[in-house]
């Protein structure tokens, strides 16, 4: 395939410094995701259901999650049983918010790409089931 | 505020299980992003300065990408001098693209929500400024 030169973008053009770790680890953009479908909050138990989790795993994420205030955890009691309540703190919308924006750059960035260089690669080689082979 | 019941979405609704861990990483996401970008390959130097990662870091990346089968990895020369450039696999492509889907479904299901959960605030609070407060 011929090589051609394209300017390079500028520096850090992916480095999607937004992309916040806390709320980007996997489970956590599960429990945050969940949460902003519910304004009013997610019992534990629909937290690791929704979310597939063990209550370990959701525990420790919760914590995460509470220590940097992005949710509010309450506890309480329904007839007698305690139970535990989590919901987004107004911190935590606005956060999680910015990480949707810069979530969306990704894809923007990525997915017209896609469409052009799959394009480019038919032109190149005749044959999509063909990306890049070894030398 | 009144709680008022909802249904509760299946379980699993918000696991997000095609969220790969390995493209998840944000320097690998960063990574992965460029690459699409440029079907031709991008240089070791160009990835380190657009996904401002310092040399060790992007040697670390570049090996668990190219272990999962998702980079393909090519040691070259230009005017004598040793170069590496790295391109997106048939199945990283593929596997990104599969990826680049269910963060979508992330935005789509967090996005309209927080339409919804913001009318709802104002409803019950009065007061778009706070969110959830503590008990």
């Amino acid at each position: 395939m011929p090589k051609k030169k394209e300017p390079v973008p500028a520096p850090g053009r992916f480095a999607y410094e937004r992309l916040d770790r806390i709320m980007h680890e996997k489970a956590r953009l599960g429990i945050m995701t969940s949460l902003m479908t519910r304004p009013g909050g997610l019992l534990f138990g629909e937290l690791k259901q929704l979310c597939s989790l063990t209550d370990g795993n959701l525990s420790r994420h919760i914590d995460v999650l509470h220590e940097a205030g992005l949710i509010e955890v309450r506890k309480g009691f329904e007839k007698k049983r305690p139970q535990t309540i989590c919901c987004l703190t107004t911190l935590g919308r606005h956060r999680f918010l910015e990480y949707l924006d810069e979530l969306e750059r990704v894809i923007h960035d990525a997915l017209p790409a896609q469409a052009e260089a799959r394009e480019k690669t038919k032109a190149a080689t005749g044959d999509l089931s063909l990306g890049w082979g070894p030398a």
